[in-house]
């Protein structure tokens, strides 16, 4: 937003970025590990966050902070439905999550209990890039039907992740996606970026991401 | 955003709502009509604005406004590709598209031989709602692959919107989406929305859209 410009917003940033810096120490003291889901509206956010809880429920105990930008409880809905505890966090039209949202959201779950906690950032491609939460790994869901110019036109994004996962696979056949276009703009902007390529409505490639991501919650566990 | 609650950003939001007055106030001297198309990244605005073009601009003079986060001309050069005049606007990594950077754009296009002229605002289902342009009509473009709970969850958007386009209607026989439910979502927040069903790949709906919004350009031109 243009009002970034502006020096008392440098402050708010800093001001957030240190709030992250506590999250991460919560998190570290209580041996807990943490990711914070980003995506355009409709990637398939709760879906994938759905999937990942699966397999891993057996082995390490989860917990879900979902972000809205309105009161509606349709995500952490699903969440209990599966018998995950979750807080919902509505952001009132803001279109972010920031640390400070986030460290109340610690306030609602009983941290000596998780091992691992997944935040879904509120749906958009620009602003979540700006707002560290003090997570260990920024992970964004592209999802096939959006097209495969996205790299190109939302970079900063792009830049600011650890892990890609290109979801909706199973729509290849459907839809005009260069695949190596794709890659190639994912790879000028952020060449050791983890990709996996995955479908959460067949569940094919889910494995090899729960299994890579089952070995960091293993490694962070008190 | 968080920094809207302070009071300067108030007076930023008033000052461009007085641009944006000016710049209808450009347009209806010029007797041009105006869309302002708002959507989340891989909707399909650019696909939509091409198959807009295309039965159009035998009758009509049209120019495109192209909003980006980052200096890339992917859509403007598809709109150069077919011999309309277009202007880029590279928001320097800003979610929205303002009142400001429209008056500008104004300035590279000859308004005096245009008839349409067609914003594409950046991909971003939050922050672009906040902000007029001056247009005509305000129109979001929602794609079936985004899942049907997207009224329910970006209500702002949907409610500050004239016309509704549901996008990629060819991929319904291969995601889950409840029509039913989408549109009750919608009816909920915007009860008069016009509503359009199109698919830009097959073709399919388009000519109904093109023909009334045909209807108000003609009822524009000077």
């Amino acid at each position: 937003m243009q009002v970034l410009k502006v020096p008392i917003v440098k402050r708010i940033l800093s001001a957030n970025d240190q709030v992250a810096n506590t999250n991460l120490n919560i998190l570290n003291s209580n041996g807990i590990f943490a990711l914070n889901i980003m995506a355009s509206p409709g990637a398939g956010k709760t879906s994938f966050i759905l999937q990942t809880i699966q397999p891993l429920s057996a082995q390490h105990k989860i917990g879900v902070i979902e972000g809205d930008t309105a009161p509606v409880t349709i995500d952490s809905d699903k969440m209990t439905a599966v018998g995950i505890p979750s807080v919902q966090i509505n952001t009132g039209g803001d279109c972010h999550l920031d640390a400070m949202m986030i460290d109340e959201a610690f306030k609602q779950l009983d941290l000596t209990k998780l091992d691992l906690i997944i935040v879904e950032n509120v749906g958009n491609l620009i602003c979540p890039a700006a707002f560290k939460l003090g997570t260990h790994m920024n992970v964004l869901i592209a999802s096939v039907p959006e097209g495969d110019d996205k790299p190109y036109k939302y970079p900063a994004m792009y830049r600011g992740v650890d892990v890609l996962i290109l979801n909706k696979i199973d729509l290849l056949p459907y839809v005009p996606f260069n695949q190596d276009y794709f890659l190639q703009g994912v790879k000028m902007l952020n060449p050791i970026l983890k990709t996996f390529l995955v479908s959460c409505k067949t569940g094919e490639g889910i494995s090899i991401w729960t299994d890579w991501l089952g070995e960091h919650v293993k490694a962070q566990k008190k």
